[in-house]
């Protein structure tokens, strides 16, 4: 076993298994403090929410507390885990949650024997939470779960394996144009996986403006006509003759990759246009390595999912402060313009001068806005403050 | 508003809402630790866990993982405050458990459109914990949702409103007869209240050895022609000519009230035989104040449910235990014969010498067993070992 696996063995089983503890907030060490705590003090507040469900933001967790929700048959890279085996991935999840901002979370790891199970299930259990946070759920059923959640409660219900890589993806793409001197509106995208994560990104990326996007999937091209497609990607297919990715490379601007390993070509690198951008996303081997990129093109600004190469698009930079946000401002969903708000944000905060914290942090003697820093670190401490509060004035400017 | 009241409130707003935080109890400070405790080293637990379910024990916190559980059916003596509303108690839970055995605990509040919903979806989230604990559910469905849980999970389920009560009750009770010089098998027992404490307790002290129990409610003597007996009660029920509390109290050794406050008038009290033993656990306001029981009957050992008189039947010297036995002997339930090792294990600590630090914990120059210390002091540090440790080894002999 490779030192990495034996290391993350032992993270999760020494000296105590798992990763999370919960603690009390507040004193409880004398007879007094537990008469506040639990009877006969705690009937107050009881009484207090009963008369208005809002005190129960004044008065427990709720306001700070999210649910971090799986079936556990999309996890990571690995496909249908389950749930149980899913577990470490959202208490993973729970430590980011907390390490960049401060919220509370409670994996739930769901067994439903249905898709309807799933989301009966959710729904009884959401009074617990003030948001919910779906994680590693399959497509096409992922996109009705949200759907559904977001219709019936009064909660926050964010699938941020679609809108959290989207956020990143936009604000990672804004700054990669910049560079590259061209408009959103004008570059022609090439999208290569039309899963969740896929066409969320695509999806956000045409309400910022994008009118050029081809979304490409195992068949081929997402055209109009084609019979398998279905409610949810439906409306990404183009009117288009062309069929393959090698059809729709060819000058291409922008190409997104979510699919798999190696599923760029060098070759097709070759034909798109000059001055391209490529995010290749699959992880943790990318459709084409940086080393390969660069070799066939010099004029190319790279993105990855990964952190030991330049320009991570890493979902722990807007999951944590999208919530933040939307918990501050005591948001009822986390809606597209706090989407756009938090991409732009993270765009912005990538232009400015990098603190030597930051620096420190990744043993770096400089950190420019560039081809090679297109998006925020993540243990950069501005990121609370600055995509947090961003987040939240887009939801009270929407209120 | 009392000045209890005002400081429960503050207690629970200020400085931040609620009483729980939910932290990571592993290193996640560098993207080093990140590596492990997310991607891409968190793939490995998984892995194992899908190999073997019973991994999940050694890489996640299920293992010492307790649901607390409700639909805020019976909150405390409220009643019906919906699932919301219930959020401070079940908190104040969770605080207890992790104060007194170190159990990490996620309330959960379930609003379910049905019984069958609400079994359902505790089925469902059951794969995030290693046992569950029901809690303020009214009687008669806490009944039927508990016996279908247990039926159904292969994780310790467990009302605590049943269960743990009659844990606490039945040490409590070993003791006070011995000190009367009486026995189980040969005492007459009124129960007033048949709800799901009562009924709990009653069975429990059959299992034990009783065989002289009268259950009286609302509407009287749970005879065995009575029309509105349920499932969960008939097995209580008594072929008697007996109709009323009056009729059963005379004679009686031992009276346990789980009903309402000002239940047992001083006069039947009178009726009782020699050495009575009287259980009076309505809460806030006991069926019998001591100071008027302790007038009429000198002969009497007297136990209640309040913290400011001796004698105090509290949760507390329960469920943290008992859950903290179960899951360090990973039992599929906590039994009754686990339940019954609780109370005899209570039952002795009770009779053992008291340590300083218990005396200085509730400030007091003595204590020794007898009429007034029957049942140990919630902060006897003494608890943990003694009683989890005698519930894990009922769990291992029977297993």
């Amino acid at each position: 076993m490779s030192d990495l696996k034996q290391r993350a063995l032992d993270y999760h089983a020494f000296p105590r298994p798992g990763k999370l503890s919960v603690e009390s907030s507040k004193p409880c060490t004398t007879q007094s403090d537990l008469s506040l705590a639990y009877t006969p003090g705690v009937a107050e507040p009881v009484r207090e929410i009963h008369r208005d469900p809002a005190n129960a933001y004044r008065y427990t967790n709720k306001g700070n507390l999210v649910a971090v929700i799986t079936d556990g048959t999309a996890v990571l890279g690995l496909g249908d885990m389950g749930a149980l085996a899913s577990k470490p991935v959202m208490e993973g999840k729970a430590v980011l949650f907390k390490r960049f901002a401060g919220i509370d979370v409670f994996d739930i790891e769901i067994n439903a024997p249905s898709v309807e199970a799933f989301i009966e299930t959710v729904v009884n259990i959401a009074p617990t939470f003030g948001g919910i946070n779906l994680e590693d759920i399959a497509a096409p059923h992922c996109f009705r779960i949200e759907k559904e959640l977001r219709e019936r409660l009064d909660i926050p219900v964010f699938h941020d394996d679609q809108h959290g890589t989207a956020v990143i993806v936009a604000a990672g793409l804004l700054n990669a144009l910049e560079l590259q001197g061209k408009q959103l509106n004008q570059v022609n995208i090439v999208f290569l996986g039309a899963g969740a994560a896929g066409c969320a990104c695509a999806r956000l990326l045409k309400v910022m403006g994008a009118q050029h996007i081809t979304m490409v999937d195992r068949s081929g091209v997402l055209y109009g006509q084609r019979d398998d497609l279905h409610d949810m990607n439906r409306d990404l297919a183009r009117d288009t003759d062309a069929r393959t990715l090698e059809d729709v490379m060819p000058g291409a601007d922008v190409f997104i990759g979510v699919s798999a390993a190696n599923a760029l070509a060098p070759d097709l690198l070759k034909l798109m246009a000059a001055k391209p951008i490529v995010f290749a996303l699959a992880n943790p081997d990318p459709e084409i390595l940086p080393v390969q990129a660069h070799a066939v093109r010099d004029d190319l600004i790279m993105a990855t999912g990964r952190s030991d190469f330049p320009n991570q698009v890493n979902n722990v930079l807007g999951f944590p402060f999208l919530f933040r946000g939307a918990l501050d401002a005591r948001a009822r969903q986390i809606s597209i313009a706090m989407q756009i708000a938090a991409s732009r944000a993270l765009a912005e905060l990538a232009r400015l001068p990098v603190p030597q914290e930051v620096l420190d942090a990744y043993k770096l003697d400089a950190l420019e806005f560039g081809k090679e820093y297109i998006i925020p670190k993540p243990f950069d401490p501005r990121l609370l403050e600055h995509v947090a509060g961003a987040v939240a004035r887009a939801a009270v400017a929407q209120a």
